[in-house]
């Protein structure tokens, strides 16, 4: 699954044409969202101070993406618009701890575009549409991992891939955004073996043993 | 450990005292919060519109608790004031489910009061907090959990307790609070059995085996 089959508004005038203007535009827009964002957050973003850093008229700005939950999801769409593949460490439990080191990188990353892009959803419709879209092409790009590990052997065929994937990185989301605890160097690991060893013993084979217990 | 334990700030004027005219006019004032909360969210929340529903004078509300920061951390800290226990099911994957249903039926409650207090969360220093000593709260409830599971011979005795409680309810949180996915019937006891899956074969146990995998 790639990122443009999961975006419906394909057709829209801000896709992305290589060296043409509008292309030009729109990338100047998001690198002065990014920066925006990284000084003053959400609640400092505005689009008179991205039309300034961006070097484009206020005018083409509000035409083209109207406010800023506009801006941040046409931003958080671009960025799924990348080859971004999942960690390939030859074993299960390996391919989800590098994922979770990506995650908790990013998570913990300054300035914390990410962590303001995760607020943001909160306070933007357009943004958290387009937050979910994000998540959405990036859990099924890491698809693969488990398409792996059961042609490697380490999992039953009918293995449910979202439910591992979620079971594997939850933790490492609940504590950085909504627990906020200090960072734990051993969290992605951790969070990726006890996936692991659920899915040895059956977690998330398909179809569900019991859902009753 | 009691939610008074937890907290630093016990001596404040605001302490609960059955009976007294503090306690009351706290009481009404979070009778307030909530109202205003689930008809208007974080948005809508003022100290004007709170004092007014609360019939408590505005020049109390704006000295008691400053802003409306104040007033949802004084709302937060209010909620581990109770008796709750986590449900007692005599099995690990049991209280894990019950758990994670409790969790769910939160997230999705309508009008939506804890959604708002953790969209809140990431808006207000203070909420933010009052939120984390409320999660550090009822996860330090939920260790007897695994207490009872360690007696009844269902897990190791060094087991990490917190890191198996995150395991078993960070999806029912990711996916409700982050993905945003609709609700899953099937998603706390998956979630549930997951964590007990891989508690049993070891996850959770202390010291880790081996954190460089």
């Amino acid at each position: 699954m790639t990122s443009e089959a999961a975006r419906p508004e394909d057709a829209r005038p801000t896709r992305r044409r290589p060296g043409g203007r509008t292309a030009r535009i729109r990338a100047q827009v998001h690198d002065a969202v990014l920066a925006e964002l990284g000084e003053h957050g959400y609640d400092g973003l505005t689009m008179d101070a991205v039309a300034a850093r961006a070097g484009v008229h206020r005018a083409t700005v509000y035409r083209r993406w109207g406010d800023v939950g506009g801006l941040l999801a046409d931003f958080l769409d671009a960025a799924s618009d990348d080859d971004w593949r999942p960690p390939d460490t030859a074993s299960l439990k390996g391919d989800l701890a590098a994922l979770n080191r990506e995650i908790q990188d990013a998570l913990t990353a300054r300035p914390p575009i990410v962590a303001a892009l995760i607020a943001a959803s909160f306070r933007s419709e357009q943004a958290d549409q387009a937050q979910r879209r994000l998540w959405e092409d990036r859990y099924a790009r890491c698809e693969v991992i488990v398409g792996r590990a059961v042609r490697r052997g380490e999992l039953p065929p009918h293995t449910d891939a979202r439910r591992l994937l979620i079971a594997a990185t939850a933790p490492v989301y609940h504590q950085l955004v909504l627990l906020r605890t200090p960072p734990d160097p051993h969290l992605p690991d951790r969070a990726a073996r006890t996936a692991a060893l659920a899915a040895s013993a059956g977690a998330f084979a398909e179809p569900p043993p019991d859902d009753d217990a």
